[in-house]
């Protein structure tokens, strides 16, 4: 290998390996992102998001913002953008999220840096991967945080299957994740006063909801190429999956895969039919990825209702836990589910669901 | 039927069937829009729009507005995605448009709502369907109707053919629309004083067109299903023939339909190229899209000046009123027409026709 | 050919041919462009840059500019737009690009304008085609130069290859291109007192580059026919090879063709990786699209270091100047260079590269 490789390597990165972390490691992550408008607009362009209070700001204003919020999703994948180049930049898969708590409102005009912390670390038995845990906060331009993740990746090692076992000074750690976001972060102004369903296109509110209630959200929409890389290159992803359609072409995939994240902002658009007043994401207790996305698939999506929760002194709001179930080129007039996950097979149904997220939205009572 | 499913029913909807509209209902639309400097970029990145008057700020503030005024046919597809969940998301078939006046500027910042009256309803002759007419009024954050413009669709009918005449107390009334709109409405300030034909890229002031002039705008643009979609979406149109391509398939059409508005807005663009100073629309008098289009489509269009209209007290500006023809895959060098809609079968050339767009414009005069 | 033919042609235009053009024209374009925050949010979703000085306010503010300006190339591209509809509407083929050079830095909501003095002019020996040089400048809306550029275009002549040696007036005049901008135009405060290594995701300063080091950028990315057509359309440039592919298909491509700012824009952001601190070009020496891009290429793109210069009485910032290949479905792990022109056949190699660039970028030094 000569001098110049070596330099070579030395200034441009796939991204680390599974020895390259270690545990309790903080990464300050790079590109510090200021949203403007134009981020908004292409947001809701790309993914069909229209829930009022992040589109008009009079109503959000009258409901005692100080302009339309920058939509919770858009900020969750920016930040997720900015860990990508240390931690999943050469990640062979995205696994899972947890404790994803949405802390704060940004709105255009502010920036956004995030750091990770290294919190778990598990080689796999083949010893050619590990999976890294990493809490990922989302800061706002005075240091506050203002989201706050968890996820799980698995990234290849660097020793390969030769190795196993003996990826170096790792040793492995899994970390206990909470199955829910508690307490949870909701608006502390009083919302539903001047909160107008005909602004928000749906009468019904907290009470209308009951638990085990099923919405199939009847929409579907086809996810072109172009699409996803738009939406993924907006939140600073450059994950090589998403893009390198070439060097996709020699993987089992044989083709570009879609960013989860672009999954997760499609089905919350979609969700809007069925769900309208609930414009406020407070919590992402889990979500998995269950079969990758292609462009040219076609996305649906239902919702249970899996819990109604009202909040401690707030008359004006509650809270509905919901599981939020995307499928491809299957409508969900028979609310399709992953079998469990001790269970058997997957079946049919199990190909076509692509995204399961168990969450949690606040939802205006009536005044 | 189990009660979850009733809920569930209740909560998503795929739309208004013809039964559900009542004449003279007044129906307040969702999801009032603050229309931000991203909307207007990717209104101009997805259509080609570049009127210099909706691009310059300086060139508009020495014409006399106090910023560049968002493009007229952006804030025509916004309010009308408004109207859509109501009106056409169910529909088979949007049939045409009249009386589009646009009786003020928006600016960027300014939030737009809509509100329909149902002023028309008439059953098809197979009970299947039905024909409403819906006056859809824009509003800006005042309240001020900002524009103003009927519409026809045909949705199905709940009874199906099986209930022929009998769609409950519905009769018929079909309204009688002006075959044009007038007065025009134009802008107060006096515009020719310093607007620069530098600035515009065109020498051709209102007394440069004559009656009856023909136009071939020879420029050709692909569409593409990203383009359509990301469109639409920006519109917050969610009807579904423009989204969902895996149940378009089960259609006689096979695939996706790109929404008529973009058509219009891509038809508008290409007229730049030869009517560069018609920078400001006043009025539809009437379109028909008289074939569906698809992405991969070409669209080409050429324009006839039907009438040149001088008006009053105004030596600064003068109307033309024009006839754009859109076709698909089909140059129009030779200035393809539809058969007058009396006449006879569809040749070769009306099958190529995606619109036509009767249509008034306001052009300086030389100073 | 009658009246309205005639007029017809008057009005809409091919653009220019050869016989068109005189040495010493100044041409004013159309259409000054007032740049957004839109603008720039879709350029970067549609290109994938993210040098954090472009994309943070507060990172911009404190290594002092007044906000976070805006990309070079998104100005550059805007600029060559501009000049597009008098100077290469028409053209055969665009043939280099010399002498560019980024005078000021320009900020969201500055309005841009251009124009072009044809500086030389040669008959091809076919007679069919002429190649026009002109000189190009950017300028704010008080007039100031704040980009200047050479580019040279293929047009075809008026009177075809019959009228060989007889296009008109016209003498070959071919102008003598600098091989390189000097002296360089760079920031004038300080930069590195607060340059956050942290913030651009790069320790990699200016002394830490060699003359003669090559980087592989590794990343791929595959071109979408929405997104060239969307960047082209967000450039205002309404070249037909770009949009019309009914057309395109009956020339030799088959095809619509990739702008070639857009493959500049794209090449540009793979630099990311390895070049995280390169955020501000200072100047263009020459550039080459040595074969077609087409929809569905994939992009990859490695850099050598040409030359590194100190910068007079600036202990600062250094300069690298660099020369950037872009390959086509083709990674860049061996360094591929087109043969040198006056060698022989393009090889496998040079059958991939469809760009060479030759530029000089200016980089922190340690404080």
């Amino acid at each position: 290998m000569s001098e110049t490789d070596v330099q070579m390597r030395a200034k441009s990165t796939r991204g680390r390996v599974f020895e390259d972390f270690s545990l309790g490691e903080v990464i300050e992550h790079a590109t510090p992102r200021t949203i403007g408008e134009g981020d908004v607009s292409l947001y809701h362009a790309l993914t069909g998001n229209r829930f009022t209070l992040q589109v008009s700001d009079p109503f959000a204003r009258d409901v005692g913002y100080h302009a339309a919020p920058i939509d919770d999703l858009l900020v969750f994948n920016i930040v997720f953008g900015q860990s990508v180049p240390e931690i999943s930049r050469n990640a062979v898969a995205n696994l899972g999220y947890a404790e994803v708590d949405f802390l704060a409102q940004l709105y255009e005009g502010e920036t956004v840096r995030a750091r990770s912390e290294v919190i778990g670390l598990k080689e796999t038995s083949s010893g050619e991967t590990g999976v890294v845990y990493v809490r990922t906060e989302g800061l706002d331009h005075r240091g506050a945080v203002i989201l706050r993740f968890v996820r799980w990746v698995m990234v290849p090692t660097r020793a390969g299957a030769a190795a196993k076992g003996k990826s170096g000074a790792v040793q492995d750690a899994e970390p206990a994740l909470a199955r829910q976001v508690a307490p949870l972060t909701v608006p502390r102004h009083r919302l539903n006063k001047f909160w107008s369903d005909r602004d928000t296109g749906s009468p019904h509110r907290w009470e209308d909801y009951e638990t085990g209630e099923k919405i199939d959200h009847l929409d579907g929409v086809t996810i072109e190429e172009a699409e996803h890389m738009m939406a993924t290159r907006l939140y600073h992803n450059d994950s090589r999956p998403h893009f390198d359609g070439h060097a996709m072409k020699s993987t089992p995939f044989g083709r570009r895969i879609v960013y989860g994240g672009h999954v997760i902002s499609i089905a919350r658009a979609l969700t809007h039919n069925g769900l309208a007043n609930a414009c406020i994401v407070s919590a992402i207790h889990g979500g998995r990825h269950a079969n990758p996305t292609f462009a040219g698939d076609t996305l649906y999506a239902w919702t249970e209702i899996v819990e109604k929760q009202s909040l401690d002194r707030r008359d004006d709001i509650g809270a509905l836990r919901l599981r939020t179930t995307a499928t491809k080129n299957t409508p969900c007039a028979d609310f399709p589910r992953l079998p469990t996950e001790k269970g058997g097979k997957k079946d049919a149904a199990g190909e076509a669901i692509v995204l399961e997220l168990d969450y949690t939205v606040i939802v205006p009572r009536r005044a």
